[in-house]
């Protein structure tokens, strides 16, 4: 397991309702590939969404994300942290 | 106060100390903004920072980086997370 940060762009006038929608849905399907999304953050005025995870791989990630209808623009490994 | 996600690019092969050296050099100088940095993630490869802060405005965050000799290339707010 790795950690990873994934960034959502397009995500314009996101609303606080749409975020907890958009995060429960990949929570709901997150442990058929083994992910484990810890926190999200989104800035609806550039409608960028940053994801923290512990996944296996970026593409288990992006599977999840695909599943639960909004593909993720990048997905990082953040090997290190502070 | 609000939330901000900034992101540094170019800093590719970033090491954890590296990454925990620029990370103090901001908690350092902090005070003098009002701003408190709370996270960092780094991904060595593609060279990319993520900082999770709280502050006053984007400006008192880059005013910090830049005193510490790491300007950022995107600040966002992010008022919404889960």
């Amino acid at each position: 397991m790795a950690t990873f940060m994934d960034v959502h762009h397009g995500m314009t006038g996101i609303t606080a309702d749409q975020l907890a929608a958009a995060h429960q849905a990949d929570l709901d399907i997150e442990a058929s590939e083994n992910v484990q999304f810890k926190q999200a953050w989104a800035d609806p005025a550039s409608g960028t969404v940053y994801c923290l995870s512990e996944a296996p791989s970026a593409d288990a990630i992006q599977r999840v994300h695909e599943r639960a209808g909004h593909k993720a623009d990048e997905i990082h490994p953040v090997p290190l942290s502070v």
